[in-house]
């Protein structure tokens, strides 16, 4: 198996991720929201780059059964229904309902992977069951979000984490690029939890705003057995 | 003392530079090059972007006492004096002799420090004494020159070893970015020596390209105590 990861959008090799499967990383927050939605009944994650596109999105969709959700700095969009807190995202307000999602780095990094075969949307909250559904494939490509184009310790941790699930799955037999041999490196000594997360620029802008309980939310492993795919630009569990 | 990494020239906040000491880092190979070459008596370092501004600045110089340097894709650009192999560096070479010099990526990341109060070129053969300079500031940036824009091991190791040697000169009082912070650890899980740079992207291409040797040459830590640095776009050792 050949990984290649990527620590920023800009760095995406468009050819190495065509032919692969893909695993997007924002662990704080995107991807975390979606494994957190879907798993509480949410139907779809629609990722747009702007509020302009996901009014219209959700205009097209049928307002009645679609939320209105991202943040700009962390914070909930003016007029949006939810935020990017995935502790906001309960069974009792996403079940059956359609999420047109805009955040700030998640939403480009799964556009910068569309030209993969598979598109899996992976976080720590659903680590080994994105790692079991890229473990298919003999090529995988992880794109971790970043921030703001660049590097992020808790995305670099998290991928880490997912080369190392994949070289389980392949007894070692993986080929790994610079920048995957490095994140795999980085989750074997450094402890990925709350504290770890709390320490980098991500997870210190989240405290900064009131949310610092997200932290040990998204640094919950494998809380779901679950592997969002996302589809022309639609994120679904697989059926 | 802030000290803040950038693993790609893309990466690097020009107001993170402003204001710090700017440590440049090609070490397979600009950097290397540039302590080996002003170690054996070199008297600059002029570090262009393209082809055509290296021929234009050599004969503004005068050819007599100026030597063109730089590869592409590893080797020596047809027509120049001296590629990007250290080992050709040697004295009866380049003593006296202006270097002219571009290179792929090392060129672009001194530029993409320019702004920088300082800018320190820096690699294992002289970390020590750029390490040194550096610690006299208390805000430092570090510029992996990475690899077509992408990240590098090689630097990233180099960065590390840079951050770590400052921590020890300020008794551990640093405040580092995502990237400073995940340097420093790969500097400490993994030896940066021939081998781990021969399993790198840019140490593959090296040896690739037959130039094996120059692996175990860049290797070498503190061969030199010198800390070559940047002034109006040309790189010396300060008198």
């Amino acid at each position: 198996m050949r990984i290649d990861l990527f620590f920023t959008i800009p760095e995406v090799d468009p050819q190495a991720v065509q032919g692969s499967t893909a695993l997007v990383i924002d662990v704080i927050r995107a991807t975390s929201v979606i494994a957190e939605a879907l798993a509480n009944g949410a139907r779809a994650v629609y990722p747009v780059l702007d509020t302009e596109e996901a009014l219209r999105l959700a205009n097209q969709l049928g307002r009645e059964s679609t939320l209105l959700c991202g943040e700009r700095r962390g914070l909930k969009i003016e007029g949006f229904d939810l935020g990017n807190s995935p502790r906001e995202f309960l069974p009792e307000k996403v079940a059956q309902q359609s999420l047109v999602m805009t955040t700030t780095n998640g939403t480009r990094a799964f556009l910068a992977a569309a030209e993969a075969d598979r598109v899996v949307s992976a976080s720590l909250l659903n680590l080994s069951a994105a790692a079991a559904v890229a473990a298919q494939s003999d090529r995988v490509s992880i794109v971790c979000a970043g921030r703001q184009d660049r590097f992020s310790l808790d995305d670099a941790l998290c991928g880490g984490l997912l080369v190392a699930a994949l070289s389980d799955h392949r007894g070692g037999e993986v080929r790994l690029n610079d920048a995957a041999r490095a994140a795999q490196e980085l989750a074997t000594s450094l402890t990925c939890d709350e504290g770890t997360l709390g320490a980098t620029a991500a997870g210190r802008a989240v405290v900064e705003i009131g949310l610092g309980d997200d932290l040990p939310f998204v640094a919950q492993r494998d809380r779901h057995a679950l592997a969002p795919e996302m589809h022309d630009r639609v994120i679904r569990l697989p059926t």
